[in-house]
């Protein structure tokens, strides 16, 4: 027998980004929803089109996408009161975003009605439905977010219940019982869930926040009590203490409760996503997450690990190649280096994995690793590490100076940013200056300069994403920086990287990087 | 009635020291001791003796301390199989710590016993019942912890419950049920306990670890079900994914379960002790924590924002104050006028919500932050603005001048990165300049240099974190960056921002707000 399918709601994009330290890019978005959309949410909830311009032109970028397994989802407020919803700017913003699916929040808890929002029970019932009704008629697919729900039915269950019974009314494909304030106990969650679920034949679903560090417990408890929708987000991000987090609740289906979210082969793939989206947010992964974390199998007491070489499953909830984690041992790196060794047969399968090379390769990647040098995300230039080492590549140029200056700028006599460079190409000597935005912009540009007429096919490279990350804050200003850069010619895209205490060292090692990496691709190079 | 008390067992120094990235250093074990003490855990669980000398040298000093509501327990296994206790060298090491009470584990899962002990069932029961009465006899109070329970019950049930009688006859105070691989459901523990509860006099207790990201949500659930005794760790380290949070599982516990772990006036020193508790581990606390972290009270979207300031219990699952938090209002771009307008009041009394100032101010801040000046986060440089713009303080020097230079590290004749910078303080022109890590820590020491004679209270703040975010990667290199700084001079931490094109412009406004802050509290301000 198959088993059951659970509809999954990823909500990175909206409430995610109302997590403090987070915002995201409108490319940054982009590849979010197309990863979001290769891991197989069935629905991606990707902003509220009225909060401001940026969001607006999210969706118009997005319209575009071809998306494989996800429905994009705008969310937005019923109409407000006393105002028809073809009336509502909000609702007619929300309209426009275009999207298949909307997600529209509604109050289910007396409370709120009243005193937030100002409204009679009746007025918000009413709202409710002509909301829902609205977008329905329209075409689109309606999620119902009964906002509060678990408080509204602690304090007056009729009314939470009426607030559902108006999104079905209205139309709504899926009735999702939010905990707003994450203060819910699973307990009471599995009643109320279990009484819903009793009383309707629309789809329940569940959004739980994290504030008792009880969203997963919630989430998966109400899946038991027969929900069938589950919103969350991919790690955890969300206002105050964060939404339930998907890589925790997806093996949980999967693997201990005997349903299907996104299936074992999508499932194996999961912590190489939770590393992707932590690196499109700009965030440092969390090793200690469960499953996907670099800590979750790791090993440290001598005794666990002698137990656990003799009977895995004796130490292990999971087998961490489900989900796409492995085990590590601390005391040895031994993990680390059986993976680098296959991510380097899988691109080099020249290379023996027994023989001299490899093992002094290896041994040059991981003291790289320790500096800074993580490769995720910037697969070029692993690839240039690689070849350099193998003597399968030789630089195209050298650049043998540069002098980065830095002045106010708006002041008297001041130049502002300004870089000098000299490289060496095929034995000539050439110098160049430019001045930019910022001394980066400045250096990017005088490289360029000096390049431009050995290696015409740069003039349409273009530098996409520039991202710093600070390696070790202890140090405040005087840190290591890690800085990722992403280039384009229009065609394809590559990313490089750099680490140094220097943020201009750091960016130049990016940038030479991507240059070396174009030239390599378009046969440039004079090996 | 008062509340039924929950026995506390606290493990950061013992279990938590299996976490990757944790390592205590012996003053940093007798600072945690007294001030878990201080906090009411009921037993503080510090270590093995039997694992190294430094653990013998803890619990000789550990012994003199005077502890008001903490007992000391030293933790250690069972005896070998086929080895009298009185005969085994871990055991006698145990005994030699001279704690009041002991945690022993022995196997409650049958497979272990026969792959990774490699003893008879038969043989592990007796070990289990002599370790336990060889302590008992000896005086200590004995905390039975019985090692892979819940896969133990499920896999054979009679065994795993066969291992509990074995410790109850030896004379086990606690038989605790442990989760050790953290892979149960709530409902799994649920059945165990009850089981267990209805077939046992001695107090039941649970350990769970986070492998599923469920350890609060079975602790409480065995509570629920019967315990009363909770073992974790106060931030939750633990190995791989650690233990149950008693920073969440405490307050849980107290207010919305009924029940009593420290007493109200203690937990409303919660969230104190566990930034107290992260600086001990040395590491910086974690903002996301439920109930004491510094964003589990703030609040962000605008409308939030506004319902909080109607009706606060209507989106606060506890009031902040009962946990010795406070309530937050975050700055960003989805923060709408009223948040800001409370945010003003809160700090500013004296503002008037519809005066002329307030609503010029609230346009100026609303201006800054298009610009990309999101005051989260940044509280101290959001304060000077507002100062600045109602009046209320004048700088205290006006950096005229700087050069920044960066050439490359080790090349001959080369300086690396370094600045030169001129002020004005009080009329007096000084300049000063420094070399670097990197051009912005080159600007730091330089400016710090030039003002030091000026205002020697500088020389007590030290940077203790910065972070670059790149605003909009559409631009690339030319893209503008928003640098944060946290500053601190040991006793009060702040944090100040600058956005610019330029990271070096970026940084140096974010560096002038840090130290204008500083000068600001202290006093030194020329107003």
């Amino acid at each position: 027998m198959k088993p059951e399918k659970i509809i999954l709601f990823e909500s990175s994009l909206r409430d995610g980004a109302q997590a403090r330290g987070i915002t995201f890019s409108l490319p940054d978005k982009l590849k979010m929803v197309a990863m979001l959309d290769e891991l197989g949410m069935d629905y991606i909830e990707a902003g509220n089109p009225a909060s401001n311009p940026k969001e607006r032109a999210f969706f118009e970028a997005a319209a575009g996408l071809p998306l494989k397994n996800s429905r994009l989802t705008a969310f937005g407020a019923t109409c407000r009161k006393q105002t028809r919803p073809d009336d509502d700017p909000g609702v007619l913003a929300l309209l426009s975003a275009g999207t298949p699916a909307v997600a529209i929040f509604g109050k289910a808890w007396d409370l709120h009605v009243t005193h937030v929002l100002g409204a009679t029970l009746d007025e918000n019932l009413q709202m409710i439905r002509d909301t829902v009704a609205f977008f329905k008629e329209r075409g689109r697919e309606v999620i119902f977010d009964a906002e509060h729900f678990f408080d509204g039915y602690r304090c007056n269950r009729e009314y939470a219940l009426a607030a559902l019974e108006a999104a079905a009314d209205g139309g709504a494909a899926c009735l999702t019982l939010c905990d707003t304030n994450g203060g819910a106990l699973p307990w009471d969650v599995e009643a109320a869930v279990t009484d819903v679920c009793g009383r309707t034949a629309v789809t329940v679903g569940i959004h739980a926040h994290n504030d008792g560090e009880l969203a997963v417990a919630n989430t998966l408890t109400a899946v038991r009590a027969g929900a069938r929708h589950v919103q969350g987000t991919l790690l955890g991000f969300g206002e105050r203490c964060g939404n339930a987090r998907l890589t925790s609740v997806i093996p949980n289906l999967e693997l201990k409760m005997g349903l299907t979210a996104v299936g074992a082969e999508r499932l194996s793939t999961l912590s190489d996503r939770a590393l992707e989206a932590a690196d499109i947010a700009n965030l440092a992964p969390d090793d200690k997450l469960p499953y996907v974390g670099r800590d979750a199998f790791a090993h440290k007491g001598g005794m666990h690990i002698d137990g656990v070489s003799k009977v895995p499953r004796s130490f292990e909830h999971v087998e961490p190649a489900l989900v796409g984690n492995r085990r590590g041992f601390m005391l040895s790196e031994v993990a680390g280096r059986s993976a680098l060794s296959l991510k380097l047969q899988a691109q080099f399968p020249q290379l023996s994995r027994d023989s001299e090379t490899t093992r002094t390769l290896i041994e040059k990647l991981k003291e790289l690793e320790n500096e800074g040098f993580s490769y995720e995300g910037a697969e070029s230039s692993f690839e240039l590490v690689v070849r350099r080492h193998l003597g399968l590549y030789r630089p195209s140029f050298e650049l043998t100076h540069y002098k980065v200056m830095d002045e106010p700028n708006g002041m008297p006599g001041s130049l502002g940013a300004y870089a000098v460079v000299k490289v060496d190409v095929r034995g000539e000597q050439r110098m160049a200056a430019a001045d930019g935005n910022g001394p980066v912009n400045a250096l990017d540009k005088a490289l360029r300069e000096a390049l431009s007429n050995y290696f015409p096919e740069l003039s349409r490279v273009s530098l996409s994403d520039y991202k710093v990350r600070v390696l070790d804050t202890r140090d405040a200003t005087a840190a290591r920086v890690r800085v990722v850069i992403q280039s384009t010619d229009g065609r394809s895209t590559w990313s490089t990287l750099g680490v140094s205490p220097d943020v201009i060292e750091a960016s130049l090692q990016a940038l030479i990087d991507s240059i070396e990496y174009k030239l390599l691709s378009s046969g440039s190079e004079t090996v």
